[in-house]
């Protein structure tokens, strides 16, 4: 490689981002620095004062500290962002630096940003003494939460885009969530706990919404890179694997102590167990010979941890949880054979990695089973008690009721489509702008165009290393043309 | 690939499974949503009730609550599932897609009818008053223990059997277990936290009778997909890794709280790392110049983990740990070296992944070591107080001495020993008729039976596309010089 | 493969290792299980008689053993040291196996020579009564990161020495590595919770001093095996992951209960973040049209963490942890891109994966940005508690003022840099004997010397296996009759 082959030299775009890329780094690190000195500090479980503040309010060991409650939890979160969605989107044949790289550079650039917007930052809690923005643990969570919102978006426009357009992307698909998630989380007091509408819902529409903007009629010119070999498919199933493990931890990090983080695992962990079993039964039935589909299985055996988001605090019972991951299982599976042609072929929405499937459709039914369940929420299944616990009746809502929050939890749902769909098209007009540095419509899915890319026998299209009759089959279709070229 | 070659299109078996696998996977699922909705509910720890618990019990703090105990060791044991025993196997070239997708496949799918039939299921310790199986944390570790038996069972048959045959062997294979594990751990009172007895010989000996049942004559049609490329070996080396570093929790996630969690952590970790070094130095002993053989790095540097897992929570002391270790390593490879051969010629087992060196051996040292050292254990040693905790002395076998539960744990292993056996057999045989769609013998180890696999230029011998004229570039320096001494 | 090769058999070396590794780790595993017997018992937290200290000292739940402070954290690190070292070097494209076999290996080998020598062992707290040294969960994380300063060390020399040497380079690294620790930590009483002097400063230079004395003025003839392929550059970025999340958990794991891990994993956790935007910056400055460089993105990208390591459990702000990280991934990246080259033509150091740049300057780094950070420590910013808890100032340095324990936290810094310097040269002139079987230099990077490598498609090049005459070898019977079909 590292030839300057036809298509490169003559190609139309400049994808250089020699200073664009590196210009944006710098300055929005040192804006983050400077704005973290003025506003960020320690909150009182993180601080040196803790000694203090256990003395004062009587609290005996320091198992007590939250770190305690969510450590685990969190490094599990931190696993799924950096290795499960990285590496979920490395299935491609040639565009696993891209997957795994951007990820991870969008990722850590995010979780900043995601700090200061949301969890307890500037739209939550800033705090009434001193102004400052007091983080612990949970906020963590919440960045890393926040970010996972725009790595779904990341998987629509997959192999399309430049880093630069990935930064604003999240720069701006942070902001969105931090009101969005304000709105609802303390505006409505909308429960949502593994954020099947905050963060699903609003990630994947944001995303389907830049891609439809981003509408590329000539991609086809890449189509031959749109897709899978033999071990990227096993890569991508790393990703899989850990996104599907750790779905309990996601789900439950920020439900409540106790019995709260309790239920959320045990209902995640079925229903995504649930999910398994008819993805794989409708993968089989719509192939021939009943062959599975990796792309299924690596994707729509998550739908169930998606659904099950909202409503995985509340008393949803072992069997409902079953229930949501059965029908998202073939929901999304279905979705991949049916409705991501359609789509891309009527809608004009290209969507990499199918997040309309994974997420966009399972995040909408996980806020309607939140709805429908807080609505048909009781003292006898929930205890008083445990109904103001899980509902958060106290405060200003002290008098709210199930059913009302049953409509909030709708409400809730809408505001989290309005966000992603509005702001995704605004978002995608300013990434349509020609001076981001996207790759041609001929060399999409190519790591080649913003990585140094080691020399690889792998990747010698092997007609230029030997030849001569050549002998047609399939895999020579991509390289017979650059063939007649050099003859 | 995709091309029908010779030995495809003439095979003697239907493959098809276009409508028993979409099919078990319906009705299985269908059946466990009806069976959790008559019998599973939250435990008083996952239950919104906890906060009146908590006042009854006179709790002061959430983080007394289970959870906090075994979470982060269950979500350990969670990984060695998915991603220890799915990556392990996806050593063979051409395997990959079946190790970890079928692993995922038949544990998603376990672990539910394993909630119902163990842990505290039916068999345990179905509520007295209202009859329902109240499930937390604690079950689940337990779900994904019994299922981890299975998966030992599918290391034996790796290549040689349909999907539909491994989801009969995981159904019957938890019943079995279910059985089996009751005998043993509440009829007996045996003790085993990390399953040397209840998982690893049950789950090996199944596995291995059912191979011994499902004997392939001609299975050396199929010899070249039987083996390793190099990719597929680093591969396998995920699997290993995360199996041998959370194997700590394995044996520590059900172990009794506090001292005995920990110290079962503490014996497992040393147990491992002593039979690394004793594998290495066999692997090396018996091969030309000393070199090292991947299949054994990757399967007998865990066979401490298993024998020490019934008396990891005992005093074993972390001497006792490295001799555990120290034999195992030594067997362990020894196994790969000499018996797995004989095993093949001789007793006609075929075991793909040498589960007869990893668990079956292993497993068996792992209960006579817990049999020994129970028997050998005092109130010297142990206290009086500590005696009784750990092996559980009280209420209807209060007076019981340890040098009797060292004859008790060895009627366990008789009892794991018998059903995995029994089990095995009667299993094979109803695996045996001609109905599963499994493959013929000459398209063992081979993915596109039961798989879409993508064209991929790996895979097509170079041979068949392109051959004559060398063009020399960069990449082909490197082989230019041989290339020439050849000619 | 496994054909004689002209290089290979006129080799000058003997890496024959048939006898020399399985006699290390046998004499070894013996060595340790003697000492063990006679030294290693469990503390008071993970004995059975953890019922009676329960009832001593009043405590009233398990959840207070130490083991549930600390056990999250130590599996994550255990991740580090297995997978996060052992992937991070699989990045070489014939060297995979090494990479992750014999880093499995020394990391074995050296926790349980870590466990007698160093965190409460031999050097630290013998206990007075009976003379043994008693473990329990901080040991293990002791042991670990005792470790990973061999690991580190072998970054320098990967590809160039035999598995031999590495096992003497770990017991004597880890034997340096507990005088160091006992010297900084317990003698001059500096506080190191990341390990930034005492484990990345001491375990880069201790490797780099060693990779200076065993210098190869002719390892060019290996360089076309000293790069990666497109797969192994993904392999890599599996190590490079997963130390990047764990870190905060490596930096907290043996920091103070409660508010000390809590703040040490968001320092962490920030730095980190930080360092991903300047590393993707540099490197895209200074190649052409602003590519990406996968070295830099799998090493650079954890530079933060080294440098934050002392500072981790001090009040260094959020915004000084985003300094810091801000800078690393600035003098890493330049690194990478002009000193590398600069050590290896003009200091003839050899230094296989950068480890330089890695951990020898963040690492020092990390020391000065301890020391200040230290020195400026105040009781307003701290609290007197706070400032007591943190720097320990209790016991025998009671009066010790922050502006002392600077200047003490230098001096840390210089023990740490004369041990692996001057104890490197040592031993790099132990494994300078010609009597370790390390490789020749043409065949540096090369698994075929200590490993059975499966023969392979993607590995003969094709030329040599197929082309005009066939040559008939294992690996071409599968392909033998198509071809043959076709002509």
């Amino acid at each position: 490689m590292g030839n300057c082959t036809a298509n490169m030299c003559d190609r139309p775009k400049n994808t250089n981002i020699k200073f664009s890329l590196p210009g944006v780094c710098f300055v929005w690190q040192l804006s983050m620095i400077i704005l973290f000195g003025v506003f960020v500090r320690y909150n009182e479980e993180s601080d040196t004062h803790w000694v203090y503040t256990k003395m004062e309010k009587n609290i005996t060991s320091d198992i007590e500290n939250d770190f305690y409650f969510r450590y685990p939890s969190f490094q599990d979160v931190h696993v799924m962002i950096f290795v499960g969605f990285g590496f979920l989107m490395t299935f491609l044949k040639r565009y696993s630096f891209g997957a795994v790289g951007f990820n991870f550079l969008i990722a850590a650039f995010g979780i900043q940003w995601a700090l200061l917007m949301q969890g307890q930052g500037w739209f939550h809690s800033l705090d009434p003494v001193d102004g400052k923005i007091k983080i612990g643990i949970e906020n963590l969570i919440n960045a890393d939460f926040c970010v996972a919102g725009c790595l779904i978006a990341y998987g629509a426009v997959l192999g399309k885009v430049s880093p630069v357009q990935l930064l604003v992307m999240t720069l701006l698909g942070v902001t969105l969530f931090a009101v969005e998630e304000y709105i609802i989380l303390s505006v409505l007091r909308v429960k949502d706990a593994g954020g099947s509408m905050v963060i699903h819902t609003f990630g994947a529409y944001y995303g389907l919404s830049i891609s439809w903007v981003l509408y590329r009629p000539d991609l086809y010119k890449s189509k031959h890179m749109n897709g899978s070999v033999y071990h990227s498919d096993v890569f991508a199933m790393i990703g899989t694997l850990f996104l599907w493990m750790f779905w309990p931890s996601f789900n439950s990090a920020i439900a409540g102590h106790g019995d709260g983080q309790h239920r959320a695992a045990i209902n995640t962990y079925l229903a995504l167990a649930s999910t398994v079993l008819t993805t794989v039964a409708i993968s089989s039935l719509f192939e021939k010979t009943g062959k599975l589909d990796m792309v299924h299985i690596q994707n729509s055996t998550l739908a169930g941890g998606v659904a099950v988001g909202t409503a995985a605090e509340f008393m949803l019972m072992p069997y409902g949880s079953l229930i949501v991951g059965f029908f998202c299982g073939i929901i999304s599976t279905m979705g991949y054979i049916f409705i991501s042609p359609f789509l891309e072929e009527k809608l004009k929405i290209q969507d990499t990695c199918g997040i309309h499937n994974l997420h966009a459709m399972p995040g909408v039914i996980g806020g309607i089973v939140g709805a429908i369940s807080a609505a048909a929420a009781t003292s006898t299944v929930y205890g008083e008690l445990g109904l103001a616990n899980t509902f958060g009746f106290k405060g200003a809502i002290a008098t709210r009721v199930p059913t009302v929050q049953g409509g909030y939890q709708a409400a809730g749902l809408c505001v989290a489509l309005c966000f992603g769909i509005g702001g995704g098209i605004l978002v995608g007009l300013v990434l349509k702008l020609p001076i981001w540095g996207d790759p041609a419509d001929e060399n999409c899915f190519e790591d080649e165009i913003y990585w140094e890319v080691p020399e690889d026998e792998e990747s010698v299209p092997p007609i230029l290393a030997y030849n001569n009759h050549m002998i047609p089959n399939k895999h020579a279709n991509m390289t017979e043309t650059n063939f007649a070229e050099q003859h």
